[in-house]
């Protein structure tokens, strides 16, 4: 009986490897939420194969995003699973189809939200993808330039992808901590350099976690005067180290006092229910809040239209991650800057990114949680 | 019997004229509503005296803006009656204080919904005074420099201010036509100029009423390509007129097909219930949306951020009026382009006045009311 049971999973194997021989598909494995439960399996599915234009990266580091844990929980739509999350992804090159031009076997490779999108619409072409109706994202997403199949993400041994929607790690990055600066790094990076931060402008940073900590890293190098804004004191000295200039504990109103109309530019990267209002209020005229973060669909904070009115001449947009070319100067204006997240490496097992999970929502992470992806058995 | 009442309303009087005389108080007579109930009947009370800034002007025209019909019906707040609405005012200066510089008595002069400020802090120096944090509106206002009395509007005889806030109206300006620049005009000049409209920009107009009816005017003069929105098919034949290229039925789900990513600026003035987010949805990347019409508070529309988000890179801002330096140049400006919004003129007495309201609410008016102020009895 044994052996019989051995001598069939030998020939399901010889199948699965002769599918993948006929279409180049790719074998893989990762951490998935085999259903709505929030806890992480070991999974096996394939990837396409290496197309003309694609690369193969072998994951080293995935990191752990707050958006991820909305995935997850469903927190903004229903999902399907399983699910492998991931769009922080860093690792390094092991194929190259015939036209690639930008990698060889050996680079440095990073992957974040974005692994394709049309090519040709006016967004595409002003290198804002992530606006394109028919982008693609790393996971979670329909891929409709390979037979729609699910995309799955980073938290997993490998990755496929067109080149041009992967980005260049210079080879003296520190690779354990670059794989947050493909989400958190640019979704901060973008806003503020979309509004032009310059020496001396008053900046806000509101939530101080895996985004915030990098906008005030950002802001800062930029000579911005940054008053971080989060809801415990046990930020204070992380804030104050990474350069701001003032933090402020929100829950304690009297911190608040003396903030109104003070701020020329204040990014948003709550991820939980909060009042714009009070932010809108602690603009200059002509101040700009910027929003990335979004909370739970159910706790979705809203502006009423007459707070914009009396508060005129400030301005409010949301802003999604950036596009690959100013992902690529992002990056590498980050290692030229050593600026970094403070991270946390943990290990590729079920329970370990179950349990770091439950620490991102609680508040508890300082200030990405990188997943090893090496230890993954 | 009737021989002593006319004695004792003539002691009345005379009291009344001596305590004017002596402090120098101006009567004034008007159209008041006298509580919460709507209806103007014929009210009269006094102004300050004319101090050695300040002007007396004789009102000639004042005319009905929406923010009247919300203030009478308290939609915004809980208001103090009796009330004399009117905050766009054209008239002849009849006295002037010694130190006044800009008028002398016989020219033409305006005002619109401010009548002072604190004059020394960072928006009263940057010529924003509407955003003062001690300006006094023309009505419905604490005038903290004439001992804190309520401020009465224009649909009176007079008004006494600083010259400080009164506009010079050019003396071959159409003056019945004059007064719904002072609100209407300046609040939709103020943030087209703001935002730099451009010849072969695509500009969105929401809501074509008062408001709505002068940026079509300003955009078309700066070259733009405008489309309305508005709830009915009455209005499309006077926004083509006007220059618009395009007007759109919103009720009519078919006619907003294509619309979505196509405007690089749109300007709400709906004074009613409505979706922004229909209108974010509309614009380009970078492209702009600016509120101005303020909805009932019961009524106020919100704005979820995820909206910001998924719609990102474009911006959102309310506007209020325009400093009185903005809004000499938008009356210069308008007069010497002939921009003008089209008027119905209505006498000056209560039923008239108070059912001049009632079309406003029901969007019957094409496209200002604007009372004669001469024919007050």
């Amino acid at each position: 009986m044994k052996k019989l049971l051995s001598l069939a999973m030998l020939l399901a194997m010889t199948l699965f490897s002769a599918v993948y021989a006929q279409t180049g598909r790719i074998p893989a494995k990762g951490l998935a939420v085999l259903s709505g439960d929030g806890q992480f399996k070991p999974y096996s599915f394939s990837r396409h194969a290496v197309g003309d234009n694609d690369i193969q990266i072998e994951i080293l580091y995935a990191s752990i995003c707050h958006s991820d844990v909305h995935h997850v929980r469903q927190d903004w739509t229903k999902e399907t699973f399983p699910m492998v999350p991931g769009h922080e992804i860093a690792g390094r090159v092991v194929k190259v189809g015939k036209s690639v031009t930008k990698f060889k076997v050996g680079d440095y490779a990073g992957v974040g939200c974005l692994v394709n999108s049309c090519g040709h619409c006016e967004y595409c072409k002003a290198g804002l993808e992530q606006y394109c109706k028919q982008a693609v994202f790393t996971y979670h997403s329909k891929d409709q330039f390979h037979d729609h199949e699910t995309t799955q993400g980073g938290y997993s041994n490998n990755i496929t992808l067109t080149e041009n929607f992967a980005i260049k790690i210079p080879a003296n990055a520190d690779l354990k901590r670059v794989a947050p600066l493909l989400c958190a790094g640019i979704t901060t990076y973008s806003p503020i350099h979309y509004v032009g931060i310059k020496k001396g402008v008053k900046v806000g940073v509101a939530g101080f976690g895996g985004l915030g900590h990098m906008a005030v890293q950002y802001a800062v190098k930029l000579g911005a005067e940054v008053t971080v804004f989060d809801i415990t004191e046990d930020k204070r000295a992380d804030a104050l180290r990474l350069g701001a200039a003032r933090y402020v504990n929100v829950t304690d109103t009297t911190q608040l006092k003396g903030l109104d109309d003070s701020l020329n530019f204040i990014l948003s990267t709550i991820p939980a229910a909060y009042d714009p209002g009070m932010y809108l209020k602690m603009l200059k005229i002509d101040g700009q809040l910027a929003i990335v973060g979004l909370p739970p669909t159910a706790k979705m904070p809203v502006i009423p239209i007459d707070k914009l009115v009396w508060q005129g001449n400030r301005k409010v947009f949301g802003s999604q991650i950036g596009g690959i070319k100013e992902t690529q100067e992002m990056l590498d204006y980050s290692v030229a800057n050593h600026i970094y997240p403070e991270v946390e490496i943990i290990k590729a097992d079920g329970p370990t990114v179950t349990n770091a999970y439950q620490n991102v929502l609680d508040g508890k992470v300082k200030f990405r949680y990188v997943i090893d992806m090496k230890t993954l058995k």
